[in-house]
């Protein structure tokens, strides 16, 4: 840890979900926070929603944290560099070495600017969907740079840690590598994928299952953020989605003749390679071995869900993810509780003494 | 509805997850079921689980379920037209119309034979994972041809709707032109996805978040029963993909100067289009406006869901879908709670005032 701490003010810039939500979470900490906004009205909402408060004469925030969209993130870094010469800058866009390029360019004073992302959000926008709680547990990446000492940012790493997220120190061009594979081109394809269903036939759409939902969930982004942030991380992007098509390419030579020899182990071989990639994803959610699914059959009305994790939470056992399937029309849902395998057959043994159906 | 009513005996041929899930359902409505399986283990097993009896001496079924894999599901059909002359024959395959020409074309009494396919499965297979509800609430596909009269096919109507699903009528055509859009395409999609993650540095897949475990997460199923099913409905997959992999082209295109006169446009284009197609799909889960949702923070311990659910069943509210979202390492949780708009305002001020954190 450096030696710098974190005491404020801390000056932040842009106050959509991620710059009320740093302000929510250092308020809570008792830290100083000065809002500011393009949007005066963002800015009223803001500060009344108790994310900071608004500016005042002789300012000097110790750091600024700039959470403004894409395309406009270098501008306001320079300006803001400009106007507190004693501050340190750091920002919060999903893309990094454009930025720090762009200041670069333009001669901005680089070695008062760390760049940083949080791999946080969530679907709505604005001030109001801000939270205190929105980084907490969530990787926060340092783009560190060869401008500016580890020592000179430590506040940056105060910010990071205080807001409870868990620091990651990579390159800028580490990090857009990174979220290009793991955000940037998943996006794509999901709505490249979603596009297609546009001239899909109604009776073809409602035999959709949970697969195609999973696969498309994210194609209900916004498209103006995503072409900002698409066109900022063009290159790692394309190479991917470059990788991609030949392999799409392939799988469409395979399918049009499948009796050709070789064709289907092919198609078998690229199925096989997304076994091992999506194997490889870490954490809780996904194709997670660490849990077993334990599925229960509940009555779709009011009380049956807080019986079941009542009678689970009595029993014990620690419901480490839970998912909701059902039909439209269907009297009874699944319910699909994640738990640690040791438990799972007792679990179920009580379950059904209580009266539970268990579906699997 | 036909004249011919359900009465049994139904012969059902191969015991893995549909199969042992056909048996247990009709065997809960009290009806007769034959099983019968390549492996006399799986048999055993299927027999013991309570999914029907063991083949004997004379039997007659009315209708024959044939569950086996799409490979050798004509070979199946064609020898069970022939060893029950009597019976009428369907299959659960996810393809039908390579099934059916396959009959046609080797001469089989396709008279008696109606495909069908329930869109209804999940991640585990064998008999053991059968369930008698499996099929509740979903689609089922009966694939009418013109070599049977729908009187005649009236069983298959009676077996679906005993077994608590949804009759959806199609010809095969129609059929596998809809599961290729929205099952087959998308798994492809997927897979190719998860691919890229193989080559991915550790770093960087810690990063990931919800949206690309949600895109890659069906690149988890099995290889070889996908390689059967894509190759059994190469064409429509095939059209789907090429089309797919024409906006992929104008996207790279796009990506490789996105200051070019209109790239940017044709980006935010693309995108849109994947917005529109995900707002057509139907049902609870996806993008789904009728129901509101409302994020609590819960300490990751057993008990903890329990008190919320008794909580939210008290104020009697019901919860239409449900999610939960955690990090790894986080001492909290957020519990998404999806409720009827109407019930959003009161949930939060009740919830609030029991002690509950609403973080959204």
């Amino acid at each position: 840890m450096a030696d710098s701490r974190l005491t404020g003010p801390v000056r932040v810039v842009g106050v959509g979900l991620l710059g009320s939500s740093v302000g929510l979470g250092l308020r809570a900490r008792g830290i100083d926070v000065i809002l500011a906004d393009a949007s005066p009205t963002h800015l009223g909402i803001a500060v009344d929603y108790g994310a900071g408060r608004a500016p005042a004469e002789g300012d000097e925030p110790q750091l600024v944290v700039v959470c403004v969209p894409p395309d406009v993130t270098a501008d306001v870094i320079a300006a803001e560099l400009e106007a507190y010469p004693e501050a340190i800058v750091t920002d919060v866009a999903s893309v990094k070495l454009r930025v720090l390029d762009e200041l670069t360019a333009r001669g901005a004073d680089v070695s008062r600017y760390i760049g940083s992302h949080p791999l946080a959000g969530r679907e709505r926008g604005g001030p109001m969907s801000g939270r205190a709680d929105l980084f907490a547990g969530r990787p926060w990446v340092v783009a560190a740079h060869d401008g500016i000492s580890y020592r000179r940012g430590g506040v940056v790493d105060d910010l990071i840690l205080d807001l409870g997220a868990t620091l990651v120190e990579m390159t800028p061009e580490q990090h857009d590598a990174a979220v290009a594979l793991i955000s940037h081109v998943p996006q794509v394809v999901s709505s490249l994928m979603a596009r297609r269903l546009v001239d899909g036939a109604p009776s073809a759409l409602n035999l959709a299952g949970q697969g195609v939902r999973d696969v498309t969930r994210v194609a209900a982004s916004d498209p103006q953020l995503w072409v900002q942030i698409l066109g900022a991380n063009a290159a790692p992007v394309r190479d991917i989605l470059t990788a991609y098509r030949d392999d799409l390419d392939r799988f469409i030579d395979a399918l049009g003749d499948v009796d050709a020899p070789g064709a289907r182990r092919r198609i078998a071989e690229e199925l096989a390679g997304g076994n091992s990639g999506v194997g490889r994803l870490p954490g809780k959610h996904g194709v997670d071995r660490r849990f077993t699914p334990v599925v229960v059959m509940v009555d779709d009305r009011p009380g049956q869900l807080a019986q079941l994790f009542q009678d689970v939470g009595d029993i014990g056992v620690n419901i480490e993810d839970f998912r909701m399937e059902h039909s439209p029309g269907a009297p009874v849902g699944l319910a699909e509780l994640a738990i640690v395998p040791e438990a799972v057959e007792s679990l179920i043994e009580e379950l059904s003494q209580r009266g539970w159906r268990i579906a699997g």
